[in-house]
């Protein structure tokens, strides 16, 4: 990174080269081979795995808003739950993440706040901070804008990646609650907000919180209450529900087919959803494909272990709905509206 | 990624959907497991490897000068030879890449320049194209231009990454010859060309080429010439040469106590860089941390390895050039003009 002449703060540089370093190295556990200067990261591969699984993501349009409300941080470590969730559906841990930081002219106390929140994400699923990049381009960046992309890397442990090919006719779809927008349907809700006339300090009409802290709740890391009912076998697919929204990430684990039904009525919209969908005079198809709408991840399972299922994943501190079950039919995903 | 409304032709948009998704999979080999709608990309593990190696890059402003010159694929393919290079520095063949796109608005024929690049290099260094993410931030991008950055991911066969601690004094520097600027002083290039007056289509004084395809020469891969001799024990360590310079890249490698002397007069000052110094007057040592003056690697050997080292590497198509020595001191680098 390279510091501004004019007015530099060389003690403040010092001082964020160094909380750079010590976030970063906080997230090595013991398995990273620290390399002086490297000019890449080094870790153990953990031993007797073979399948490795790895993602590539940017946090989007978030980090405006975040950037807004001077939390970049939060909207970095969506980053990393947003990876480490990917990772999930096809049963792998997370093992490794590195950053791509770029700007138009760094902001050494922009790309530390990014920094701490990937390093502070990276601690809680369990991932290495194992290298990254910062980049200035005056003639590609906005000025005072920042980008923050990343690579999650995780290990699978058996020989098979969890697909949509176990699921199966009669099979139960179990959603798990989003805490927000998780990381799509900003282009979308920064339109609704701008329309709308109210700001980000105005408290959100019928909920509690305020619209900015609505808008930037964090996406929600699954791992911790998923890794262990996968491991028991107890969940055949997972969708991770991003861009696209329940339907869209759904399908892609449906296999030929079979099709699944989403009832909207089995779980509350959050009243974030509600404003949005209210106050942008959005279709509710529309809504549908970029919200997650409350459902930040499904998982399919047979129905013989669905109330054990649910019973786990409460108990791990998640909020769960049954919303939907599979049928046999054309591959896809239908919503009914009233049971 | 998403295709305009206005006026897109269905017809080439589904083509360049299918292109895309060729040249993915014209990279993927035997290794990958293939995910229809994957959330992640999961590949094999070569077994028995025990250390992952990672790093993450992006173009930079080398990509400007691309675009103009209708070359978005080569900058692109850039991108994974300097991954690979890095990863080669401490001993890691590549595994897997995967890539991160951004625009304003995405061009769906850029995109596809990017990504046909990208799987041409993949191919060639031996990684997987494993997965990628396309972003569309009007607020973020200027207009036109695009951003790419990615992962590489390879594979260290033994217990220990090579790093700087093999090196001692008395150790030879070979010099692998760069083909141009590779990715780094591109900002400083341009700068250049902005002040002389010339166009891109110029002839360039004092060499054969066109200025452009003289700035657009391809960053060169050397694993093809490297892994052999690493794999033979020859190499006490590498360094890449890339932001920093011969010097600031040569001692990231040195371990404390080292030092090394680089002899200026050992090889040609490529016809490039003397036109780039030349027409912007820039001073010697300005030069020396902004550009690789054309040496793009350097293995540090035994002196009984040397000439066998250089050899081999020239056999494999490399031209090479005893460049320096390691010698005890307080560490860093010395450049010596005259020797």
């Amino acid at each position: 990174m390279r510091y501004r002449d004019a007015g530099v703060d060389i003690a403040r540089a010092d001082a964020i080269k160094q909380s750079i370093a010590e976030a970063v190295r906080s997230t090595w556990g013991t398995a990273v081979r620290p390399l002086e200067r490297g000019f890449a990261g080094v870790m153990e591969w953990p031993a007797g795995s073979r399948l490795v699984a790895a993602t590539m993501d940017g946090v989007g349009t978030k980090l405006h808003l975040a950037q807004a409300a001077g939390r970049v941080a939060d909207a970095a470590a969506d980053l990393v739950y947003h990876g480490a969730n990917d990772l999930l559906v096809h049963g792998a841990r997370p093992l490794a993440f590195l950053d791509y930081i770029a700007q138009s002219e760094l902001d050494p106390e922009t790309v530390l706040a990014a920094i701490e929140g990937l390093s502070r994400a990276c601690r809680e699923v369990g991932a290495a901070l194992l290298g990254g990049e910062t980049a200035e381009m005056p003639d590609t960046y906005r000025p005072g804008v920042v980008d923050v992309a990343g690579c999650m890397l995780g290990v699978i442990a058996g020989a098979r990646a969890l697909d949509g090919s176990a699921v199966r006719a009669g099979d139960r779809l179990v959603g798990l609650a989003s805490s927000g927008l998780h990381t799509n349907g900003y282009s979308l809700a920064r339109r609704v907000l701008a329309k709308s006339g109210f700001a980000l300090g105005d408290p959100l009409p019928g909920g509690g919180a305020r619209i900015g802290d609505a808008l930037l709740g964090p996406h929600r890391w699954y791992g911790p209450a998923l890794l262990p009912a996968l491991e028991a076998g107890r969940v055949r697919a997972l969708a991770h529900v991003t861009g696209g929204g329940i339907a869209g990430n759904l399908e892609r684990v449906l296999p030929a087919g079979a099709r699944a039904r989403v009832e909207a009525s089995r779980w509350p919209l959050p009243p974030l959803f509600r404003w949005l969908i209210a106050a942008g005079e959005i279709p509710l198809e529309d809504a549908r494909k970029a919200f997650n709408l409350g459902i930040g991840m499904i998982a399919v399972t047979a129905p013989a272990d669905t109330a054990a299922l649910v019973r786990e994943l409460s108990r791990a501190g998640e909020t769960c709905f049954e919303i939907g079950v599979v049928e046999s039919g054309e591959h896809g995903v239908e919503w009914v509206d009233s049971p």
